[in-house]
């Protein structure tokens, strides 16, 4: 068998036996199949797709070309998200809190935002002193003793996804389904809870736009995840605007505990539609599950929980810093109704203030973003705040117009925005 | 423009620009565009194709990549000839000594063989001193002078073409018409004669085995050449059998002089046809052309010529040198009819002989290879002489079961094989 024969059956679009996907991803690994070899191979895979089947065993063959956590040392049901990323998307600390305070176990291993898409890591830190480096021994440890914890990768997780993911993104060969699937799946069996729900984005600040694809794209992981004999399930969530009122890492965690304390906004919609799913997973009624989740909310033990993981995790204290520009108003200059937000555009604003990374090696600065007043079905008379500006240049101010922009002010009042557009179970 | 732009664009089937085209040429020979993309961009074209105008702005940009030669400074009409390779093909020896004979000038730059088909140099290497390395200056005298010359590449002829090679042959992307047309006719359209004869090989011993592929290669090379205002034709001839009697450098060199001295024969009747094209293109009726042919090969002018030629290259001596094995007979272990020549396991099996080379920098043997004395439709008695062996190594006797087990024999008299398939003009 050599990498030739497998680009010359998936250039033919032959299926692919268990067998030689497992000699493709030991090859990424070992470099015996060199990139230009597995850029050729990916773009075959890319136009004429792979079956279902292929997809598992891409997904398996990954999983296990590095460490694998199996959580056997933590007691009770371990649960899990995965958001593919948006712009305000912060249901991480909605959801995760009042899981934990159901009794369920949160052994979360999160990542850090590149793009305009924030990062679970970049948003923790934004407290002085908090520390997303734990051991295994220390986040088993807090999981069992707090019921959450929310770390860093630890080990060695999916070494073949790291190669192929670097590639793809400089061979135009992100946008496949199959691929795409086993990436994120590959690495959420790798750290395998028991019960694991996915947020899959759509929409203008989504990695794919298109609604069609987006459902697949979550049905396929879904597959993925039963296949693999774990519970899971989707939700489909818009990405037309941004889902909570707060874009920056800073100010997502204040949104986060926000709702925590009791708002109720889109964000607290789609961070209980995520833990609703994981308690339907688990064996309850969604008219139960939905009572038990505001339970925990009015009675402050999930906001509790929150701030204890934050305190143990090394947070001086639980006080937001403030930039230097603390929430300059951004005012229309014209009236009508939110028709549209261009939800990429503002991500990429924040992004460029500082608050996210152009490359990995790129500082962040927590204190900067945007507070966002008018959702897309908005009435808005022209002086009126559409949103606040956080920034620590004040050569930002000289770009409110990049942001007002983003906001298309029309005539006609339109519809909402449908904020959870489907579910797969 | 990026890279990435491209393949997006060719990965969604549209139809590339010609400074798109331009643009990718020059980043592969800078090198700004890095193996691993172009080898995903060349898997797109392989599964995507290329229209036709697409294939001539490849054609034209990889031609232009380094130098070209127009041989202004040689009196009279130029012809060249190009086959895609095949198995005892020596039709260059032939057909263009003719030309010569009649008065054209064949100012032919060759290449070297690669796997199992031959190489027009290293035949001609099989004189001891025949130095294939002319400048530019010697050759264009040598064919004023003696109406032909038959050299290597001088200067840098279509470096983008070497690169995008290389890099197909380990990537699994040789098998798209549009990249063989444009590899093949950039560098045939770099060394510009006035006119241009292709001999398109199809069947087992060819680069592609189906007649469909086979006419589509040809009509595209024949279009580039006339998009780029030259005279050209192509015959299409079969490979499903070695063309002529002799395989290996030596033997085929000989195989050509014995038909230049009158010997009626399989690669007699290709070469003929190749150089009626030439004479067809030159304005000459195909019964004239026939004549023609027919004459200065009874009169002994093109094989003179030929002669000539080796001798002013240098040759010693026009003596073939024997190897240590010289015609082991091999012969037939049951009777029957031949119903099939696996030409490219007798290719092959030269080339183990050290008749070809596997890579780049092998050596080669010059009087290794077989005389084949059997065809197609050939009746075979048990005993008779199917093959002889010419070799250096004893250890090749024990192999003789490589070579009748080429020969399939059965009950039936199976037609014999169609030499010329077919004709674009």
């Amino acid at each position: 068998m050599t990498i030739l024969d497998l680009i010359e059956k998936k250039k033919n679009k032959e299926e692919l036996t268990k067998e030689e996907i497992q000699f493709f991803v030991d090859g990424v690994v070992s470099g015996e199949i060199k990139d230009y070899q597995t850029s050729a191979f990916l773009m075959a895979v890319v136009i004429n797709s792979m079956t279902k089947e292929e997809t598992f065993y891409l997904t398996e063959a990954m999983k296990y070309s590095g460490d694998v956590f199996d959580f056997s040392n933590i007691e009770g049901t371990t649960v899990d998200k995965h958001s593919t990323g948006g712009v305000g998307d912060s249901t991480t600390f909605v959801t995760m809190p009042i899981l934990a305070a159901l009794g369920f176990k949160v052994a979360k291993m999160s990542g850090r935002g590149l793009g305009f898409t924030g990062g679970t890591l970049d948003k923790l830190e934004s407290f002085e002193g908090l520390n997303v480096y734990l051991s295994k021994d220390e986040f088993i440890k807090q999981v069992n003793e707090l019921s959450i914890a929310i770390c860093g990768q630890t080990g060695n997780i999916c070494p073949a996804d790291k190669i192929l993911y670097a590639l793809r993104d400089v061979t135009g060969t992100v946008d496949s389904i199959p691929l795409i699937a086993s990436s994120i799946m590959s690495k959420k069996l790798a750290v395998s809870a028991d019960i694991l729900v996915l947020d899959v984005k759509t929409g203008d600040g989504a990695l794919l736009k298109d609604i069609s694809a987006t459902k697949e794209l979550a049905k396929l992981m879904v597959e993925m995840g039963k296949m693999a004999g774990k519970k899971v399930s989707a939700i489909i969530t818009s990405m037309d605007e941004p889902l909570d009122n707060y874009i920056g890492n800073n100010l997502e965690v204040l949104g986060a505990m926000e709702v925590l304390s009791g708002a109720d906004n889109e964000l607290k919609t789609v961070a209980k539609a995520l833990a609703v799913e994981i308690l339907y997973q688990s064996g309850m009624s969604e008219s139960k599950a939905d009572e038990e989740i505001e339970r925990v909310i009015h009675d402050g033990s999930a906001l509790e929980i929150f701030k204890k993981m934050l305190i143990r995790q090394g947070a001086k204290s639980l006080e937001i810093k403030k930039p230097l520009i603390d929430g300059y108003e951004i005012k229309a200059e014209e009236s009508g109704y939110v028709e549209k937000v261009h939800t990429r555009q503002l991500g990429k604003f924040v992004m460029s203030l500082g608050g996210g990374r152009m490359r990995k090696e790129d500082d962040i600065d927590h204190t900067v973003g945007l507070k966002v007043l008018k959702r897309v079905g908005d009435k808005v008379e022209k002086g009126d705040v559409v949103a606040c500006l956080y920034a620590n240049d004040n050569g930002a101010l000289s770009r409110v117009d990049e942001v007002l922009s983003a906001f298309v002010i029309g005539r006609q009042k339109p519809q909402r925005t449908k904020l959870i557009v489907d579910k797969v179970r």
